[in-house]
């Protein structure tokens, strides 16, 4: 093949960390605590397939393209759904997307140019960590504890940031963050809008997990209590999914912005896809319209939480001191962190070698990465899975050590 | 609302042309020529219903995440599709989008960077003008005559271009070009590969309407022709769509590019939507499984070729010698020129108070705008709504003279 001159950032992309693990999971026997994905048993078959047929009655929509910002029943229903959490807004506000991941994608888009700086978790979620490389932005990774962003950390680094380091935006995952799955207290939210009013920064609220705790609730959204702070310039950019909580597979997510956000976005989804597939909008609108939705996330809180105490009692039980976590009160992740002694590398492939496979921390890190951690998933193994995965893990410490 | 600092493409973007005649078609009454729709009416229903109860009985599969370059299952089938045209292509090489129109924005990303020198046709395809725009790309347009590019032209502005005017990418749609109808002759399309190979380009080729010929056929593709004559510098990036012949709801598109290419516009659509819908996929792949796709694109040439013959009669009978067209041999539209007499301003307007709506011609340059043309499409309109859609043309044209 003869050279291809590709743009800058697709010279030499490096490819994405966890499309590395693929191959080790074909392996025969292999039971994965690596992906993000839902569990699919917990998908409400019947419901969606019966918002299927729905769908399928009236072609002349669901067969058609529809606008770029969204199918107008599907943007009424995902509306509803904000706004039983606190997130109201006008419609123009909101626009459909393929996947929250698109919704960043867009914003990335109308936001930042090669060189702005943007403010992420450390750790923080891959795909967000690639689109931000590919988009050459400058990446600054913010501490985070037990209870999410550092606050404390956060403003010494924007108070002595010099020009071309002052953020753009800061993307977040406030409600059971991927990884590190922490649930960020009200004071750090009202503190962290104040920080972005004062220093002027977007805030992107990514919500994917929210609907998925364990019995405790979230505090009120970012969104919601910048607009109460401030109500005339709400810094807060909002999206969220339905991936996690009815179906991947619709690939539906939504972003709610102001307007001039909006209508930006529209424009660049417009040149990304035209729309996103219509039937699948109707789909999801049409399994909204019945109460199913509302049944399948609660059984996939109970299930999510039980999986999530069986896996944390097999950790403590396998690992001992070994490794540390923070029980999660929500969301699909548990971050570990190892004792210094383990090599990463080695413990990667006695892990591989003893049939189980984990995501190394390094991923979820832009430099300075902390490789002595790794994230596990109790939503999509059962608990048969997640007993035999982490005595695996065990096993693999035993190996590595 | 304060300011938002936007990206420089997107701080004053240009809405989409064919959008602002969006408020126009809610006027009760307004017969549409302008779209771009295939016709709801030829859509396979009870296929499409079929093929979704088939797709949703795996839910394991059809409702969750599936790999970045498309449901395994969709790309061997579209690999038969392309096969069947004449494109050939190993696995690795066809990646499923979100209809062609992601295909060319993954491509521009990793191909084009801002002041890089991108040919199309003049008159374009609007949403293509569009991406390159916010690309940041420097845009020229090729002209074109009854038989599409004219090769003369291109060897003349390739010979005498500057380096930063040569062309990283030529944008085509050899087969029933959007808006011109235009179908490239072989000899035609061999000259452009040759070009290609000679001036170190590479071409778009996007084929959405070579399945929807009224009966000639088309030549080979250029990806066929140039794998003829470079087979190990195949200079062609092939698309094509579902959308225009089994249904745009779907949001099917494919790309069939070499590796090294495909490889990063993974990576690129890993970062902009993870995958396409994958229950759309899914449903996309059981379609074209049963022989139905064959018979409504068969249903659907037929169709189209009526309505099409009947809009050309029409157009001779009301507008006479006002105006002039080469009827097209398949696709959807009719590219009209009118005389010099009209005023395009004057013209539109007096459409919209006749009640019929088209797409003017500034729409499809991007400087330079011959503006005494317009789009019509056959595909949508019924054959009465497009006597009578052309009869209110006629009238216009005797309002506006």
């Amino acid at each position: 093949m003869y050279k291809i001159p590709f743009s800058a950032p697709y010279s030499e992309p490096a490819g994405s960390p966890i499309r590395e693990l693929f191959p080790f999971l074909s392996r025969p026997g292999m039971i994965s605590l690596a992906g993000g994905y839902p569990s699919a048993g917990l998908f409400d078959q019947v419901g969606l397939q019966q918002a299927c047929l729905r769908a399928m009655e009236s072609p002349g929509q669901s067969l058609q393209y529809c606008a770029t910002e969204g199918l107008p029943a599907l943007r009424e229903r995902l509306k509803e759904v904000s706004s039983a959490r606190g997130v109201h807004c006008e419609l123009e506000q909101l626009i459909v997307t393929t996947g929250s991941q698109q919704a960043f994608d867009l914003l990335v888009r109308v936001l930042v140019e090669p060189g702005n700086c943007v403010y992420v978790e450390s750790p923080t979620y891959p795909a967000t960590l690639q689109a931000l490389r590919l988009a050459q932005s400058k990446i600054v990774q913010i501490p985070m504890d037990a209870m999410g962003i550092r606050i404390d950390a956060l403003e010494a680094m924007l108070a002595k940031a010099p020009s071309d380091e002052r953020p753009k935006l800061l993307y977040t995952v406030p409600n059971f963050s991927n990884p590190a799955g922490t649930l960020l207290p009200r004071e750090r939210r009202e503190a962290l809008v104040q920080l972005a009013l004062r220093y002027g920064f977007l805030i992107v609220e990514d919500d994917p997990y929210g609907a998925l705790d364990f019995g405790s609730g979230t505090p009120p959204t970012l969104f919601e209590l910048a607009g109460e702070l401030a109500p005339d310039r709400n810094p807060v950019l909002y999206l969220s999914s339905l991936s996690k909580t009815v179906a991947p597979a619709l690939r539906i997510g939504w972003m709610i912005v102001p307007r001039d956000v909006s209508r930006r976005c529209a424009i660049a989804k417009q040149t990304t896809d035209l729309c996103s597939s219509s039937l699948a909008q109707m789909i999801a609108a049409e399994y909204l319209n019945g109460g199913g939705a509302d049944v399948a996330i609660e059984a996939a809180r109970k299930e999510y939480g039980l999986r999530m105490r069986h896996m944390s009692a097999a950790l403590r039980d396998q690992l001992g001191e070994r490794a540390s976590f923070v029980e999660p009160a929500g969301g699909m992740f548990i971050w570990l962190q190892t004792t210094r002694e383990f090599d990463p590398k080695r413990l990667f492939e006695a892990s591989v070698e003893a049939g189980v496979l984990f995501v190394p921390g390094r991923a979820f890190f832009e430099a300075d990465a902390d490789l002595h951690c790794m994230r596990l998933t109790y939503a999509s193994p059962d608990c048969g899975q997640i007993s035999e995965g982490i005595a695996r893990l065990g096993h693999a410490f035993d190996a590595a050590k």
